[in-house]
């Protein structure tokens, strides 16, 4: 993978940042974030701005550009990737290190006095716009909003916004209808005294109206806003989308409907404009209800004293907790899922060890293949990480042709992925080893086992928040001088986002809400040896309440059960470092495996793929 | 206990809330904190203004009148004991329930429009201030100063402000002299490019100038105010305690000595008009540091483009971190404490069992009688908790006359106890039967034996902060089912207070500062039955380097060596609840004890208590 060469790049950058056609005065910095106008993780080729300037396709990252330096802030999961994308006109900012500085500090310390700092304001969510322009402010510089995209006026090539058709879901997937849905968040708002809501991240779309769309690879949305009054409902949508009769007919457009239920249709543009009126029509005391993560432009477009912003809306937390037909959907995804991941990992027995042909590309694309043999596959959920070696070491590695390795007897292999089926969303991670892994090895993969048991099997009192349980986790690790520079865990959308708020398993938030019983978060510790290798085992697991001896007075208690039922190689386990309790789970987990997974693989006829589950799930043995 | 009647009081303060002599416009509610000027947990009898008011003593609370309604907020640990101080003109807010307002929430939900909330500048810390006046004037409501403390007006027989003499601590207590702790300061005040430091913490004082005090029981600290400059050291202080000749020759009043390190010494009462002359003469560009819990009053003192606000001051993290003078002090304390301990449960045990005449106070007074037999004792470092049976179940407990039990064979009694030694500041925790402990009572103490070990035992990565280590001290308790409601753990000062950030072990900070070698935390997991008992079992801990196999690749590991050494009651425990490693460090640590502190006592020649300490360190067997 050679890096991206972005001299002249960044030369036109810093001549627009200085053009009196699209900057009313020079800007002496330029942020571009990596997000989309909805503050999306995943993002459409159009919006991938901050790839193209840097080189850096990572999901996670912020460039700043000034006019002597270009740097890049990313978290650890992207240090090496990022490494090797960007040329030497950048700097790559480690987040989570103690001497990284802020993007704050950094532009106080780098930029001229009286600077101005330009920021396309769709694409900064107003609580960073909020924490960003109040330390540059009492610094003596400016944050100015710049209407005109600045790396859009370079990207010659930079391809059309996506518009591809809706699906449209039934009860049977989704449990609620979306007028029920609707119901019960102007029941939040009436709670919260707020006449309108703003929804602005496309899963929250998506979910209110029971639609999917793929207008964003890996996540089943499509670009649109919704407006939502008391009595009015208003969807910013672009294209013919909305003359598909499947749509029409399950958004009611053409029934005569109570009004407040009657759906208004405008062009995805209008949002700014139709807000901005709705702020204007306000009387005193009248709210509009935001997420502070949205965009500041359309923040902005309601006055100061008239919003209401929350970390999380309504809808994220009650998309969060999955109802009984969503979470039934999810476990037949994971049964699915789990089948076609079977036969994967037979085949590539079958192919590496006598063969040695089988490169990471051709691994993903036997992945991907079985899993869309499933009923329901859509898509992938996320661009299949299929790692060996060192490559593993690479947290959030994809494998392109330059870094294409082949699987081998004597490296590990880490295959991180999953599939968006219709009824529910898998992402699973398994470390494999094709030979005979050494001694270390076997080691910090059985701590990363007991990691993740500890998690599993953690019981908690009802209203534990998740970054709680993040030490869990690390505690085997630890004892030995090992960690890993991720968080444990995100929450995981029903058919939707693969990560989703407001809940997850992670030392870096605290503003995350309480697990509830419902709620569906990964699961997923690791280790990695730069250079050397990369271990991880993830399940994504549903919350559930826990029998407990004294169940917290009344409080009620909670745990996790696995959804994901892939077993994890036993070859790489050192039993003699696991406990008692421990060794039982694995058995346990293995024996659901073999009972839940092998059923759906003798109706399915795969008698092989079945050999070698039975196979791969025999009783650990634990030698006192 | 019964509760202290408020009606008139309330009906008084009510009357000054609307008194043009002491407010500008009448205001619909009033906010007593629980603090001093400088924030103290720990208060003089004259600042317990939110005590007088409303009977709840407890350290922490805070209290709302308005014109209908009184409210006390305050959290966990003081939940029983606010509930049977208070009478019923208040509502007991209990923080932490999901289901409790916010200060500002509740203020808004009870307040009838375009109200005036008032409070006093000097107590309130700016940050509760900004929070608060935010809250309050997007529901058109304002936060105003009043200057006059309107429970002073009301408190006929308010105590004078104490005013007591100052103990010099030499070099061999602090390891660092005054003038090199103010270079250190002036070399982080350059690096933050401020030209002022206001220190208003009253153990940042004491500690910075090596100076402690009597003016607050428990805490060694006087009343004072710092203002340090790049060449100038202002102390406001006031009554003749700079006249005593020991205090002089350690501040090197009458020495002549660099410009840079002459102290000025001010009156108390004139830092408010000092701070405005240096805020009125800054230059652009010139900044002032304070902590940004400093009171509102000094905070606005200084005009907002000058402020330098900070959660922790330098002088607040360099304290925290021990150096080895300080750490040698410190394990001298403890075994002194340890000393006196031993001393004590040797007597309760031959007093409790065959006479049954040691009542809550009457213990809580031999512990003090045996410590201040020890070197250097000062005074105690908090209230003793002498509890028994359900008074354990109140966290903060304290034996007044109407609560004191008598201790018996059939309890469980719990004494959370502490010390300031002129070496040395000391808070345990033991939890004890002189009788037969049921099962259930044994089952719940070795559940927070576990909780209390997990944290001990805990290694991790160097700049883990603390609250990540929280889960562990509650894990055992939450796979039964229980759990408590207060932190784990506190940092402790070295000859100062008892509570001191920036560090702790508490799954209610996230903005606490790294731990790392040096600092000194409590180690502090409980169980409460309310109506029953309570069990806590607490030791001091010191951060320290640990040994790993594989060491965080260089970033280093830490873990805890207890600096406590009080044999933990093997009474209690239920041996086979423990696992091997847990048994093994209960052994281990009641070694040291034995050695350490057996050592002492046969220096001491307490014989008797020798005996009891061998007695209570014999090995644990655990059968297998």
């Amino acid at each position: 993978m050679s890096p991206k060469i972005t001299t002249e790049l960044l030369k036109q950058l810093r001549q627009v940042m200085k053009s009196p056609k699209y900057v009313q005065e020079p800007v002496q910095a330029y942020i571009v974030p990596s997000g989309d106008a909805h503050q999306s993780e995943y993002i459409a080729p159009c919006d991938c701005r901050r790839a193209f300037i840097s080189g850096f396709d990572g999901s996670a990252g912020t460039a700043i550009i000034t006019e002597q330096h270009a740097a890049m802030w990313t978290d650890g999961r992207y240090f090496l990737q990022a490494a090797h994308q960007m040329d030497n006109n950048w700097t790559l900012m480690k987040m989570g290190l103690k001497d990284t500085p802020t993007q704050e500090d950094w532009l106080v310390s780098v930029l001229p006095e009286g600077s101005k700092v330009g920021v396309d304001p769709f694409i900064i969510p107003a609580d960073q716009w909020k924490r960003m322009a109040k330390v540059l402010r009492s610094a003596g510089h400016d944050l100015v909003p710049i209407k005109e995209n600045l790396i859009d006026t370079i990207w010659t090539d930079c391809p059309q916004r996506p518009c591809k058709p809706l699906i449209t879901l039934d009860l049977s997937y989704t449990g609620v209808s979306w007028r029920d849905k609707i119901t019960a968040l102007r029941s939040k708002m009436t709670e919260r005294k707020v006449l309108w809501f703003v929804v602005t991240a496309l899963d929250e779309v998506a979910w209110l109206f029971n639609l999917r769309g793929s207008d964003v690879e890996y996540n089943p949305v499509f670009f649109a806003y919704a407006v939502i009054g008391m009595n009015t409902i208003r969807l910013f949508i672009d294209g013919d989308r909305m003359m598909d009769p499947a749509v029409r007919e399950h958004l009611q457009l053409d029934s005569t409907l109570e009004p407040e239920f009657k759906i208004q249709v405008l062009p995805y543009g209008s949002i700014l404009s139709e807000l901005q009126a709705v702020g204007a029509g306000l009387l005193p005391k009248e709210k509009v209800w935001l997420s502070d993560k949205a965009s500041y432009a359309l923040t902005e477009a309601i006055p100061k004293a008239y919003r209401y912003l929350t970390p999380y809306t309504p809808i994220c937390i009650a998309k969060a907790v999955k109802n009984a037909s969503e979470t039934e959907g999810m476990r037949r995804a994971h049964i699915k899922d789990a089948v076609a991941l079977c036969e994967l990992f037979n085949w590539l027995e079958k192919e590496v060890v006598p063969k040695g042909t089988v490169t990471e590309i051709i691994a993903a694309d036997k992945a991907e293949e079985f899993r869309s043999q499933q009923k329901d596959f859509v898509e992938l959920s996320f661009a299949t990480i299929s790692s060996t070696g060192p490559n593993g070491a690479i947290i959030h590695y994809k494998p392109v042709p330059e870094t294409n390795r082949t699987l081998s007897v004597n490296e590990i292999y880490l295959l991180d992925s999953g599939a968006q089926y219709k009824d529910g969303t898998t992402d699973v991670t398994r470390t494999m080893h094709f030979g005979t892994p050494s001694a270390y090895e076997k080691e910090c993969f059985t701590y990363v086992l007991k990691g993740h048991i500890a998690v599993s099997a953690a019981i908690f009192p009802n209203g534990t928040k998740g970054h709680l349980l993040d030490s869990f986790a690390r505690s085997a690790l630890w004892d030995c001088g090992l960690d890993y520079l991720h968080g444990t865990g995100h929450g995981v959308g029903s058919f939707l986002n693969v990560h989703e708020g407001p809940c997850g398993i992670s030392y870096k938030t605290f503003a995350d809400e309480p697990l509830e019983a419902g709620m569906i978060v990964s699961d997923e510790p690791g280790y990695y040896e730069d250079g050397s290798f990369g271990i991880r085992i993830e399940n994504v697991v549903l919350v559930i309440p826990a029998e407990t001896k004294y169940n917290f007075k009344n409080r009620g208690s909670l745990t996790f059960e696995p959804l994901t039922l892939v077993p994890i190689q036993t070859k790489m386990i050192d039993v003699n470092l696991l406990t008692p309790k421990e060794c039982n789970w694995v058995n346990d987990y293995h024996q659901k495996c073999r009972e839940v997974v092998g059923a759906e693989l003798e109706r399915q006829g795969r008698h092989e793929a079945l050999q070698w589950l039975i196979r791969e799930t025999e009783p650990l043995i634990r030698v006192q």
